[in-house]
């Protein structure tokens, strides 16, 4: 569909030029607002994290109702991520640098799962090599610099022994329509992907049910994968656990110029992979879709659109070294000061030694990486679901 | 449906008056004729078990194919399994003294599936109480007196690290429209219930895939089942797995009348539970449905008629002591020498008697039931379903 006329917006597909405003309207969700980033930058005793202060986190549900709770001395802890079927692109790392940010400055447990099984379902891997890169996958996240004691690892071949009481009962109230209608399952669906959300939902109740205690979660996510989670929060209460909040994040636009990076066909070239030489990154920033004008004669006349730029977007979800340098970058572009030459070629190098610095802090992980993997169901927890529940 | 008219049989619903025959024939198995019954007995060195001799066991998939391979020194196994959501009946025992008779006559291993999960899925009841009924029933099955050291066990929600490397790869090769065609599902019925049948698969292929050898599986179970075991079939030989071959029983008469005992309404008083006292066991039988006729007089005068009779069919599937008792019992039910009165007087101390050894060698495998459950994958097995496969 042309742009104007509208956008459609699942896990599984991004079509149209996406309106995030409508989109929060159109999930139900609430607009992160300045009171409430205020709240969060008071609360951190510090700035918010760059991905909430541009914007780019930009929806949430009942992110104020786990704060309500952390003021009153109340714990939450932070869950994401990854579907291992490739090497993780810079973009797949945001939501692991959100993260990272409240583990920091909330104190927060971080719980991270690696959905190896659901991934063969997905994409007709064989789940060997889903695991494989499972394995590859955790070692870029954990670079990041989670806090060892306060991180945990559900790698669902390697943790389905933990993971499944609770996805029992989570399986047994969730029914085929439900998952049908939010997934937009086929009949030639298979049966593990159905499966598969029991297994998502998990990690969200699993603090709560290991302690016995409430233990709110919140999961920073793409707005896309929303759905996801509606269904998640629609069960949690008839289980006795907390609905998990969510912080929505817009897409990043893929060097391609579309919309979300993942969602449509090839992303090769679509993105910088972790693992892109540094030949690759050249080639991949200079053919980058931008903002830019049919001339630099234009350009310097009428000024560059950022909104629509994949290298602005790579400035403004990791690049940008702070909040000067990223406002000087947009008033530059939009001005015509900034040509999307000079802009690549100042991008380029911090890509290249952000990859260098990264496969080095990588390294230094991987002797413990996998000691975080929960394998065994927490000692002495209750059986989930009783009758009551 | 009117019994002249037709019958329908599925895992989940039997209705009308079954013509055994003609099931077999809906089904599209072989029949368990004359001469593979003497090629067992040959194998067996010994007489077949009652359950083959006396035409309860009457259908096959792939029998003679395992047979074969048994002659050429490619040893069996034997799987069955037990959803547990309450006690079991004297008939749930059939297929497990089956599958004893193959193990002390051909020295088949046994893997025996004790699926708390599914019944959680399938009747609404909570895991945690359909894990307690799983740990009971499995003393009732060790007490049949199998072999410890060749004897495995699969308690789903205990097992499940073990079992789910090969359910990730079945339930990736089985999709919706395939389930819901052979089990009927509805838009209603829960995820897990979907997912369920890639569990109850794994235990035919998990030996093969835990030596890295060809090693084949006979299953033995009521011929309602048998749609199950067809979905294993058609992906077995995908996945680099033998087909598992099937020995399918009639259905034992309830001592209501009813044509199976457990898919039809409420079962406590159509069967002999193991757990029942002596006085339930004589109310039950006395108050049993027979083949009898509606007076005693007519009975003398025109016989009875075994075929329907819920206590021929206990004396047939269970407690005649040996062929001649049970021929003798039938000849003289159908002449009319034995009245129902009579012939129930003389089951139900053998009824009693039993329930009372079974108790006590219930005892005796208490201690190391719980030993048998497999909770690891078998360390050194390739990953399951490579590329090639």
């Amino acid at each position: 569909m042309p742009p104007e006329e509208g956008f459609v917006v699942t896990p599984y597909e991004v079509k149209g030029r996406i309106d995030y405003a409508r989109l929060r309207e159109q999930f139900g969700t609430e607009e992160l607002g300045s009171d409430l980033v205020k709240r969060l930058a008071r609360l951190a005793r510090g700035p918010v994290h760059p991905l909430i202060g541009r914007g780019v986190y930009y929806s949430h549900r009942d992110l104020a109702t786990v704060l309500d709770g952390f003021e009153r001395g109340q714990p939450f802890f932070v869950y994401s991520g990854r579907g291992p079927s490739g090497p993780l692109h810079t973009a797949h790392l945001m939501q692991f640098e959100l993260c990272r940010w409240f583990q920091e400055r909330f104190g927060c447990e971080m719980y991270i799962q690696i959905t190896d099984d659901e991934k063969a379902w997905a994409r007709g891997i064989p789940s060997a090599e889903t695991a494989r890169w499972g394995r590859e996958n955790l070692l870029d996240i954990l670079a990041l610099g989670f806090d060892r004691e306060r991180t945990h690892v559900f790698f669902d071949t390697r943790s389905i022994r933990a993971l499944y009481p609770l996805a029992v009962e989570v399986a047994r109230r969730i029914n085929f329509s439900t998952v049908k209608a939010v997934f937009g399952f086929r009949p030639s669906t298979n049966i593990g992907l159905i499966f598969y959300t029991a297994l998502q939902t998990v990690p969200c109740f699993y603090p709560s049910w290991a302690t016995g205690r409430t233990v709110p979660c919140l999961i920073p996510c793409g707005i896309d994968q929303d759905p996801h989670f509606r269904v998640t929060r629609d069960i949690a209460e008839g289980l006795g656990f907390p609905k998990p909040a969510i912080l929505h994040s817009q897409m990043s636009i893929g060097l391609k110029g579309t919309q979300s990076i993942s969602t449509t066909g090839p992303v090769e070239e679509n993105a910088i992979f972790l693992n892109d030489r540094p030949e690759a990154v050249g080639r991949k920033i200079a053919n980058a879709f931008t903002g830019g004008r049919a001339t630099v004669e234009e350009q310097r006349r009428l000024g560059a659109t950022p909104e629509v730029c994949s290298v602005w977007s790579m400035w403004r979800t990791k690049f940008a070294k702070d909040d000067r340098e990223f406002d000087e970058i947009t008033r530059d572009c939009r001005s015509g000061a900034l040509l999307c030459g000079d802009c690549k070629a100042r991008l380029t190098p911090r890509v290249q030694s952000f990859l260098t610095a990264h496969s080095e802090r990588r390294e230094r992980v991987r002797p413990w990486a996998e000691s975080l993997i929960i394998e065994s169901p927490p000692p002495g927890a209750a059986p989930p679901g009783g009758p009551n529940r």
